[in-house]
Formats: structure tokens, sequence, C-alpha cells
């Protein structure tokens, strides 16, 4: 196994490390991004994107698109479809693990971000790809004047109907409670679409289908009905839980949901160590605050690793 | 005086307040940003951001003007040229005085920045707009093929030295340190400059000049000799100091600079209160982490105000 050195590894290409990565190159800092899949992270997963101030309107695979560019233009490193494996973060030298090679750095900042939630019933695993999809922008075109289903209530629900709602003839929004927690905008837009409808208070309890997709199992907590509601496509949008599982093996400290605990200076628990965007307890999970936690996090390395006269 | 009632007020349209603005609109909050001079900020005075995550190289103001239209195709209402000359802000409703009117909200933003440090040296201030600047992007043109001086060893410094060096026949950094704090990508283009030369440990005690500027006193702390420079402009760029009087004056708690403190969450001691960016004592002040910031505030305030049920 190949062994390198490298002042800072930034595990994550999404928004946090594509931003960190940026500002660790500019300041010097021998730089390497690790990514499992493509960089870009889940900003690529959104249709479009009208809230990362300076771009009005933007897909986010443009927009992630962009970001890379910008980094790799840094001389930053990026290298992707490399998995982190293992990681042992306690000593001055952090040891990172991937499947490719054994890399030591001075300065690890953990940007792996989080991953879908499942509704976890009955269908879900089995339908995977047949119908049941956690990535609109990826599969809706597939579904094209088709009936589908957007399960969830938040930002990622509400934006996900209304782009599918430019290509399947029906979108159906089931959501547990009777308000949705996205940004009014957004709502605005979606509810007046003729072919959107929503399903309040109701859960999916089950999903079905004989090779493909065919019917979701709803249950209407008002009205304690249970009913086979027919659908090609169903988009589970219930939020996300955090990429931490090998830093918290390594002593790194994280709340009851499993996020990464940061201060004001996106430190860990141990020196040297940083975390940014989605995989942290910030209670904000955007695209924009992302970015500037990545910068954050870049320039306390910075200091932390070079130890320059005005933080000493 | 009239009396208008808004949900939120954000003071300051820099990067922070166009941030916090954007996300205020969005959420579907009643959105005024209130600013003294024109929206930008100071966005709007470097020459050129190569590091805002997203654009590789843009020019200052041009940057400005995306943030700003951003904000203004979000429905938020921006006031350019309306000072804010009271706070109250201790009671349930904030009162918010400008030259113009008087305003109530529900909750309060300031992101009111900071403002250029002076060298505090006899002549600085008789000989401003007149060979003496604050800003290279806003005067450096003057001074098409003349020998001018930049004072100061941060980013602005190094970037406003940049930018000079097109200019100016001959660029001189004046710096009481022997090392920059400024990114090592700006530094090795700067030095590199064939018309670009750096004086360290070395401080301007005097400007001199009839009617415009001509001559700097300089005193160099290694060999301890004083004497005068010919220079027909003088950039200072020796940092800033927060715009936060009047904010501290109505009872938000401030660090001994003067900086709003803040925490996680952009919340200052006051409730329904947030500061972010340039005015706030977190470590790093960015374009990409005042951003950063203003969101967070935006959606902590939406909070605050609307009581949604994921937040009860």
């Amino acid at each position: 196994m190949k062994m390198e050195d490298w002042e800072l590894i930034i595990i994550g290409a999404g928004a946090a490390g594509l931003a960190a990565a940026i500002y660790g190159a500019r300041s010097g800092l021998e730089t390497l991004v690790l990514e499992e899949r493509m960089a870009g992270g889940t900003t690529s997963d959104a249709p479009m994107v009208e809230n990362y101030p300076g771009f009005s309107k933007i897909g986010g695979i443009e927009l992630a698109e962009k970001l890379t560019l910008h980094c790799r233009e840094t001389g930053a490193a990026i290298h992707e479809l490399e998995a982190v494996k293992g990681l042992n973060l306690k000593g001055k030298k952090k040891i990172v693990e991937t499947n490719k090679t054994t890399y030591r750095a001075k300065a690890v900042i953990i940007a792996s971000g989080s991953h879908y939630r499942k509704l976890d019933v009955a269908g879900e695993k089995e339908l995977r790809g047949r119908g049941v999809s956690y990535c609109g922008i990826c599969d809706g075109p597939l579904f094209k004047n088709k009936k589908v289903m957007v399960v969830g209530g938040g930002n990622s629900s509400v934006t996900t109907t209304l782009y599918l709602s430019g290509i399947a003839s029906k979108v159906t929004v089931v959501h547990r409670r009777s308000a949705f927690r996205a940004e009014e905008a957004l709502v605005k837009e979606a509810t007046s679409k003729e072919n959107v409808e929503v399903l309040w208070n109701t859960e999916v309890k089950e999903i079905k289908g004989d090779k493909l997709l065919s019917h979701a199992v709803l249950y209407d907590k008002i009205s304690k009905e249970t009913r086979e509601f027919p659908v090609e496509a169903i988009f589970v949008q219930v939020g996300e839980d955090p990429n931490s599982k090998l830093p918290r093996e390594s002593g790194v400290e994280v709340n009851k949901e499993g996020y990464i605990k940061i201060d004001i200076f996106q430190q860990t628990n141990i020196p040297g160590v940083y975390a940014a965007g989605d995989v942290t307890n910030h209670p904000v999970k955007q695209i924009g605050t992302a970015v500037g936690q990545g910068i954050t996090a870049a320039l306390e390395a910075y200091c932390y690793i070079r130890r320059p006269y005005y933080r000493k």
C-alpha cells in the first residue's frame, strides 16, 4: 500500500469540502480532497438552486460544476471515486486510509455530508431503482407523463415536487404533518401547479409492486383509514442522516443524532480535526452555510498547521 | 415622522445583509434592508474576488451587483442612502429610526459591517482625498503611471497591491511586520510583479504634502532610521473596526474590540436580535462566511417570528 503525505486532507467534495479546499490551497497548503462518488455532493442532486447568494437561479449540477472547477483552479487535488475506509485521527499525524492509498495529514476536515433517510417500509428496498428513488433530478425524467408521488415536507420535498410537476402528469405529495417545513416561495409555487396535490397527515405504510412499483399503501392519520394508491414512482424526500460513522469510531464527538459537534471555529473535540457542512450539528443545512463553514474550517486548519505570527 | 411595520429589518446591505434578506424574503417574511450607502458593502471595494466559491474570478462590483439583484428578485425591499440613527431593541417590537422613517420590526439582523481603520498619523486626515485613500478600486485609476504606496500586510493590502501594480508605475508596500497575513496565492502573485517592492518592518509616521500628498515619513524598526519617501498616493489597508456603536448603546453585547458577540445561531444577547458578517466576533471575515452567517441569522429570525411546528 502506498503512503502519501499531505498537509490538509478534506473528506468529501460537496459544497463544504470544495470551499474548504479553495481556501486551503489558496493559503498555500498542500490540499487533497477525497470523494467516494464524483465531486459536487448533494448540490448536484438539486434540480434547481435559487438560494445560493449570487446565483438567482442555477441548476444544481451546473453549480456543483462551478464549485468543482473553482476548486481545481486553485491547485487543490480532488480524488474522485476514492472512498475512505479507515481513520486514525488522535495522533499528531492524522491517518486516512482509502480503497487505494494510506495518507498522512497534518490536519483533516470532515465534510462527508449526509445520506438520504429511508422510509423503512416493506417494499422500499426491493423496489429501489424500480420506481423507488431518492433523487428527483436523477430519476424524474424516467417518469414523463406518469403519476408520481413525493414523500416528505421539507425544502427538498417541495423542490423535487416543483421539478417533477414539469415532467410527470400528476404529482401527489404525501406528508405526515399538516404543514410544510419549507421556504414559502417554494411552497407557493409548488402548490399553485395544477398537477400537484397534497395529502396532509398521511403516511406511507408499504410500497407494492410486481417487478415495478404499482401502489403505495397510505394511512390517513385523521380518518384512520388505509388505502392503496396507484402510482408509478415514489420519490422519498424525508431528510438525511450524517455520514459520521468512521469519524465517530475514531473518537470524534457527535450528538445523539450522529452529527459532529463543532464550535464557532468548526473545531471538533480532537486538535487538528475540523468538520463542515451537513455532517455537523450546525442548525442550518444550506449550500451557503456549508460554504461558509468550509472556509472557516480551512482557515482554522491553516492556523493550526502553520502557526502564523498572528495566532501564536 | 412616518411609522412603518415590517417583520424583519436588516441593517446593512453587504454580503451578510443581502444573503439574510434573500432567505428572509424567500421564507415569506416581510423583509426590509436599510443601507446608508449603496447596496454591496465592502465587496464592492474589492478590485477582484477570487475566493467566493462558485466564481473563480469576478470583480468586486460585479459580485456585489449580482448579490443585490438576487436579493431584489426575492421581493426583499432595499432602502439605499438611508442611515440608521437610533435603535431601541429591548422590547418585543424592535424600533429602528433612520433619517427618513421610524420602523417597527419583529426581529432585527445587524449586518452593518466595519469601516476602514486609520493610521492615525499627522497629515492623514488633511490629505484624505488628496492622495490618501482607503480603497484601491475606487481611487487607484487616478494614479496611472504614478508612484503609489500601500500600507498594511493582510489580504486587502496584498489584493490592493496586485490591482495597483497594473495601473501605477511603482507600488511600494509598507508593512510593520516581517511577513504578510494573506493568502499565499495572493502573496506570490503580488511579489512576483516587477513594479512591486516591499518595505518590511517599516511604519508610516507622518504624511506630508502641500495641497497634494508628496511624501511619507517612514520609520525602519530594525535600523531605527527615519526617512522621507516621495510618493503620490497612499492606500491605507490596515484593517477595519466594527460598526457597532448604535447596537452597543441599545444593549447588544460586544467584545473588547467592539465586535458583536454571537453564538452558533447568530444570536446576540437580546432575543430577536441577530448579527452576521464583519460586525460580529466570528473569527473569519470573508464574503463566503458573511453569506453563511446571513443565511443562518435569517432562518433563525424566521423561527423566532413564526414559531413553526418544528421549533416549538
